[in-house]
């Protein structure tokens, strides 16, 4: 069974405004969901088709076809990033694509990077696309926003690790020196890094094109940029 | 101006059905038709907000907030995927998602991969979500749909090259002999490469998590180790 103001409550967490008030968010799928059971987070209520009927779980599924399950997750509380220690810290600057935002949440478990600063522009990692393109990530790895400017200058910079940033100008990354620790400054795709981050940067490095003489694409989806930058670095880390 | 049975046609493009039938697709935004323009695609007519008006902008357009600008370009005639020759093809099979397909037509055009042997039921490039998410690489890279066990078994195998899938088995694709050659098989997200065409691979390569003892995600987005893929084919082919 589900009331009529457990219907309207789950409802309202499609909008980031209700999320951020009631502290809640939207997990859907059996995988997710258990996930979400498996993880640190406070499941608050699960809610089956077998138990509620697929009328009420249409109502409330953020899915454009519903999962046979859902369940209202407590948010963590916000924190601040950590200092980068002896592993690698992924920063995010302005990224606003909740798809590219999930995306890189997985990417940074794949490659073990348990922290991820981001801007305060970056899209909520609670945003319902966000969570389902982590595809469970979003349980195992870290998401803190913040002034990055001000986490970089007064946290990561004196803590005397690398600052890497991609830039067209940067060093082929293939080449470059690659430290294991440290922060990698990630911008987005239309306006890349921001100035005031780009002057923190200790390291510029670059994803060189392959396309030789010919016109080439100008850029790489973000996303796509960062699953190469940390592969790279976590190659390095590994087998040289 | 713009008459109403232009309307009508560009709207039907929306479709497969009418794109197939008509030969034709629709570019939207300033770059993406400069690109069409200065392509070998025939541009049929561009329409510009400025010439039919707001209102007219908005009955045609595929996307969500209209651009200023938008094409009816005919589609290319279908043709056989190549000889993999002297340089690589991707091969996609199954890839559905119109987000990922147009990912990856731009992740190949940034390294310089020319060619793309799609499966028949991968996503068709011309819809429109395929045509946005390449960013104009579609006017560069040439993507042919066919058999794709039997373009492996019988035009690529013979020609000598290797065949490279991504597998849980495989080997670790930052250590493994990579060729700077051959055809590189990406299965679909949920299913995988197909058992026929596993059957065909001579050389499985495997992505590793270097998550270490904690639990993962289970895979990568089919676009992420596309781009990770062709990342390390293209590193070694310059710098080792």
């Amino acid at each position: 069974m589900i009331s009529r103001s457990e219907t309207s409550l789950i409802r309202s967490l499609s909008r980031k405004k209700f999320r951020d008030s009631e502290g809640l968010f939207v997990v859907e799928g059996e995988k997710l969901v258990q996930e979400a059971l498996d993880s640190g987070y406070e499941v608050v209520k699960i809610f089956r088709t077998s138990d509620i009927g697929e009328d009420a779980m249409a109502r409330i599924t953020m899915l454009s076809s519903p999962s046979p399950v859902l369940a209202v997750v407590r948010q963590k509380p916000r924190q601040e990033p950590p200092e980068p220690g002896n592993d690698l810290v992924l920063a995010l600057d302005s990224v606003r694509d909740p798809g590219n935002m999930g995306t890189i949440i997985r990417i940074a478990d794949w490659f073990g990077i348990k922290d991820i600063a981001a801007s305060e522009d970056c899209v909520e990692i609670y945003n319902p696309k966000v969570v389902q393109a982590t595809m469970g990530a979003i349980f195992r790895v870290n998401v803190s926003y913040c002034n990055l400017e001000k986490y970089i200058r007064e946290v990561a910079r004196p803590s005397g690790v690398p600052i890497y940033g991609t830039f067209l100008e940067g060093d082929n990354i293939y080449t470059a020196d690659l430290h294991h620790s440290g922060v990698i400054v990630m911008g987005s795709e239309s306006n890349g890094i921001s100035y005031e981050v780009e002057a923190l940067v200790s390291s510029k490095i670059h994803i060189p094109s392959f396309a030789g003489d010919r016109a080439t694409s100008e850029s790489l989806n973000v996303a796509v940029a960062t699953a190469i930058t940390c592969s790279e670095f976590r190659r390095r880390g590994t087998t040289l």
